[in-house]
């Protein structure tokens, strides 16, 4: 009975203590006045030119690609390393400002608005690549290291990193986010891609997730590496990957890097129904192509595609593939991939090999985004992102262009297919508030349609913001309790990137 | 500053609180009183077959296939659903008696000895396979079904599960200790397959790891699926995976699976030295070759099998291959595999596709732990398990036969060589103490030389009893800290398996 009383005490202590925390960090002039009183101190740690009040720099923080409104931060700090990082968040815990880390700020779900302003983390100026292992293939980088610059500066190795979400994306703000993308029905998302994090705490302390990390091998005193698998205790680096900033800075990530295939061909083929061009992903997948990328386009993405890009693509559900491999591989993917989308009526399959042809087949594609804003000029775009098991791919792709057209709403669909992941690119006027009003209820759906279906209501943009309650009905009560108990235990003061993922 | 004061106080008195209630669960006497009083509580639960109290069942349930000394529970329960977990749970929460969740009892760490006493909960009657989707490639399974009736009970829907430890585990046992085996290069492990678990934590609470899980799919309302890919709040699935049953009780598990590939090929191949051996299993990798299996038997090891299965591969660093794949990508596979490993000195490449063939010529990998045995008639073996990079293997490898031969030990050599991971098969008296000390220096200086390179102390078997002290050495205080908090939250009377993994 005893142990009954106390263990019901207990949360209650602690989350009291949090919410009078809570209280005086979203005090606005409190924090402000607190904010010019720890300047000195920030300066002292990176430099005068470590930090700024601009208010050109601090807008450009306080929002990332999404159609959620700028937040700007307080002030934006750009620390030079790990040990600034640290020194800058124990002054930030100190005083509880709030933290809000930046990378490129290529979020699609306004991961870097300060809700309740404080300090913005900009990490642009940590942008090394160190340790990279030929031999292991890993390599570790600083938060300032973009996806294509990792892969420009692997070029000459033989190796690149292959999971691509589009941006031009920092890795260490990939693996915040865990990103994916269009290659992950091969490769994985950043989840299954991360070997090791650096991660600093809301307090200062610094940790690696997987193993000390920067161990000095004794052969070659200077360098690092990391075993490709280890079992050794709690998974810290997948807790970290995906939480968006809400439990920690992630100040290095160590990646596994694959050998650049020895050929690539592309193709394209176009059905008579978004139910063919499913049915023919999973039986390529069952076949056992390792395809590389399979993407879906809808008839009105496909149109947009062809008038923005002068193409002429039937104007018919689509997909676009990729097969990485030897020579010899390719032709027998290639081949085994369009009997099995003839025998579903797919028509129009063309392939290539030259990069250039390639990259005019897959031009369509990679250019959507602006294909579906031009459709309306002088609007701006907001891309859905739920997932659900492939079976349900068809039904719920149909249910949601005829909830489109019923709403009169323009939102050409455009799809990780392999994942049975999708988006509807939603062009809206953003001056427009009812239309505002009917793409939030229709995003309100599709998203409970995914549930009802078994699925997400993100697949790999992350919650962010606007998808907090949608989380709440995804995960049941009793789940986001434990999430919940998980941020409190590691960020009590609610510091680190507050009002993000759990509400 | 008063936030600082605070921040600094909570924990203290959340641990001075936890502190009294460890105390009160390990009292032995006041223990076995509680439990005696509890045992109505339990039959009312599941009935009177479903609670042991025999010796030999307890005895049976206190200990794996470690060389970890038998430690039985109080008593065994046999739950045959997830309400009756969750009541049995509540029952113990309530009177602070530890639970120890046993699958089939074929860890290799000691994680099912009852280190406090308390209940075991015995999950094999709930050994259902539920919600099979063919087209989603995913299953859902209890705690009762094992590797082998998952892949029996698949045979005729073209799909299969690859991860392979070995043993026919349970897979929910294998989800929470994460394990791997030999087609971890091209499968991965089993944290990158499964998709969601439902999971019963200590106070009973019943929770889904990823999305609510059986949610009725409104088309077949007694169904249920998951989606391959989510990116919904903080990563609840890998948090339970491999925790050894410290944060929870899992009794469901989603998997992924995969299409039973066309045609396999096997192969074996002898090198003149380790660094060949490893050298092309390197470049096998980088050239992209999809291998499925990559194993290393070193000479000890080889000799072994020959005098067990009366074999005559030649006494040298051998690897043992397999292919997966079509008729065609396979013979394109074992080329550019078998030029390799010429080019590496290596010779005698065997290969066969033939099942009869394929099978004989893994006889001797499946059989080695036998053939270690064997060596010394009478004796026990215990299995290390480290892991380091690829480029440090040859080094690790060559330095640790250094050791065995320097200390007279025998430990034939059995490695995942694709991972970076090899096992030492430490056979040993475990009548003469001498040797048994020998075993357990030779163990920690082979754990320290691996972490020294960067590796880890566990590849795959976890660390359970054994390892708790080298995980501090690897993870490092901050880390471990971390960890430490995540399971005072979840568990915060440390019933869940108590005294494994952490300290």
């Amino acid at each position: 009975m005893w142990c009954g009383v106390s263990a019901a005490l207990w949360p209650v202590r602690c989350r009291s203590f949090l919410l009078q925390c809570r209280n005086i960090c979203s005090g606005n002039v409190g924090r402000k006045s607190v904010v010019d009183g720890v300047l000195p101190s920030f300066r002292s740690v990176c430099g005068e030119d470590g930090v700024s009040l601009s208010e050109a720099i601090r807008e450009q923080h306080g929002k990332d690609e999404s159609v959620h409104k700028c937040c700007p931060p307080d002030v934006v700090v750009f620390p030079r390393s790990v040990d600034e990082v640290s020194a800058l968040a124990k002054i930030c815990h100190m005083h509880c400002l709030p933290i809000i880390p930046f990378g490129t700020g290529t979020g699609l779900e306004g991961g870097v608005g300060a809700m309740k302003g404080g300090v913005c983390f900009s990490l642009r100026n940590m942008d090394q690549v160190l340790d990279l292992h030929v031999e292991d293939f890993d390599v570790t980088v600083e938060p300032g290291v973009t996806r294509k610059a990792l892969n420009s500066y692997l070029r000459d190795t033989g190796l690149w990193f292959p999971v691509d979400p589009g941006a031009d994306a920092s890795l260490c703000g990939m693996a915040a986010t865990s990103a994916s993308g269009t290659n992950a029905v091969r490769y994985g998302t950043m989840r299954e891609n991360i070997m090791n994090l650096e991660v600093v705490l809301a307090d200062g302390t610094i940790i690696n997730t997987a193993g000390k990390g920067r161990r000095p091998r004794y052969d070659w005193p200077d360098e690092t590496s990391q075993s490709r698998k280890e079992n050794a205790g709690y998974n810290l680096t997948n807790l970290f990957v995906g939480s968006e900033g809400t439990l920690g800075i992630i100040t290095k990530t160590t990646l596994r890097l694959y050998g650049i295939p020895e050929a690539v061909v592309s193709a394209v083929c176009s059905f008579p129904s978004v139910q063919a061009a499913v049915d023919s992903t999973v039986q390529i997948l069952q076949s056992g192509v390792p395809i590389a990328r399979i993407e879906f386009l809808d008839d009105v993405m496909i149109d947009a595609c062809n008038r923005f890009s002068s193409l002429s693509y039937p104007v018919t559900p689509t997909l676009f593939l990729e097969f990485h491999g030897s020579e010899r591989s390719l032709e027998e993917q290639v081949n085994t991939s369009e009997e099995i989308t003839q025998c579903n009526g797919g028509s129009d399959f063309q392939w290539a090999k030259d990069e250039e042809t390639r990259s005019r087949l897959w031009k369509a594609r990679h250019d959507a985004w602006y294909a579906a804003l031009a459709l309306r000029p002088g609007c701006k775009a907001y891309a859905t992102d739920v997932c659900v098991p492939l079976s349900m791919l068809p039904q719920i792709i149909v249910e949601t262009k005829e909830d489109l057209i019923a709403n009169k709403l323009t939102g050409p669909i455009a799809g990780h297919v392999g994942d049975g992941n999708f988006h509807c690119l939603m062009v809206l006027d953003p001056n427009d508030p009812d239309e505002l009003q009917r793409v939030h209820l229709f995003t309100e759906r599709l998203a409970r349609r995914a549930l009802a279906m078994s699925g997400t209501c993100t697949g790999e943009h992350g919650v962010g913001l606007g998808k907090r309650a949608l989380l709440v009905e995804e995960m049941g009560a009793q789940a986001i309790q434990v999430m919940q108990s998980l941020k409190e235990t590691l960020d009590p003061k609610n510091l680190m990137n507050p009002g993000k993922v759990l509400q």
